[in-house]
């Protein structure tokens, strides 16, 4: 498949099926990222891969309730939606992706390189995605303690990784016009 | 070609071909950069494309020497090599890559999503690419002036775009070992 096809056909993910996905494609994905460019070639970036799906919910479920002022209506409407969390989506699988604390300044730019690789590699093998920045704005601690993030890392985005729920419902966003501008 | 493939072939470019390159390709690229996804949806990046190579040249000599004390051995060695400028490599065409003032707090991280994209289509359809920090640190003025960026854009990063020299002596650069973990 050509990659412009891959990358139309990718759109986020907001109901896993608990189906668990095979270490082995999880490692694809990751092979995929570690090979995206990165500022001085810093590789400022580094996975924590956690594949218990109960896990997993246990901290989106924390999450969930220390943000519950905020996350109110969204966990109302996941829960409705037949979603155990609204964090993961009830993904089996979770990629906690951080940056080095000693990276350089382009670390979190050049995690997005890393991280577009990796969504697109899933996408190619069968898995949806969906990078979820609430994870960090609400749960940093939680994660940090729960997943064992090192005192050296920083936890940046939560990537759940796992075959879309039938009825998710999901689609893809509508673009905005009008982001680039040619000069001569 | 499986998107894999493409990951692993692609490597930067740090002397061009004087060669231009059509208005079509650069589409191309910059379409694949718009459909990656971005937090809440906020598509937080816009870009402005120079293809008039003389005037990339002269933004890149204005850094150059607006750098002086900091380049100076690198801008040597680029000359030793044939390189007509330390900054974009003399690349027919640069897309300045910004971010939206108004944009939220992922826009880094989502413009680097959206360069992996343009990076990966520029490989499959016979470009290089190099993203380029050191305009932004040592050129953010003289940029946002020549090129013209709005002022409600960031200039963030530079990317020349073009088809790779043929002495150019560019080669993949070495990995990491140890970048993730995984936890049952």
């Amino acid at each position: 498949m050509e990659v412009i096809e891959l990358i139309k056909r990718r759109y986020s993910c907001r109901k896993f099926d608990p189906k668990p996905v095979p270490k082995e494609l999880l490692l694809q994905i990751l092979d995929a990222g570690h090979l995206s460019p990165s500022g001085m070639n810093a590789q400022s970036w580094c996975f924590y891969v956690v594949t218990n799906r109960e896990k997993n919910l246990a901290i989106g479920k924390k999450i969930e309730e220390a943000a519950a002022d905020k996350l109110g209506e969204m966990v109302k409407k996941s829960h409705e939606r037949g979603c155990p969390d609204t964090v993961f989506y009830g993904a089996p699988a979770v990629i906690y992706c951080c940056t080095k604390k000693s990276g350089g300044v382009l670390k979190e730019f050049d995690l997005g390189l890393a991280v577009q690789n990796m969504l697109l590699v899933a996408e190619r093998i069968g898995l949806a995605t969906v990078p979820v920045a609430l994870a960090k704005w609400y749960g940093d601690e939680i994660i940090r303690h729960d997943v064992g993030i090192a005192e050296e890392d920083d936890f940046f985005i939560a990537l759940p990784v796992g075959y879309r729920a039938a009825d998710s419902g999901d689609e893809p966003r509508p673009r905005k016009d009008d982001y680039f501008k040619f000069i001569e």
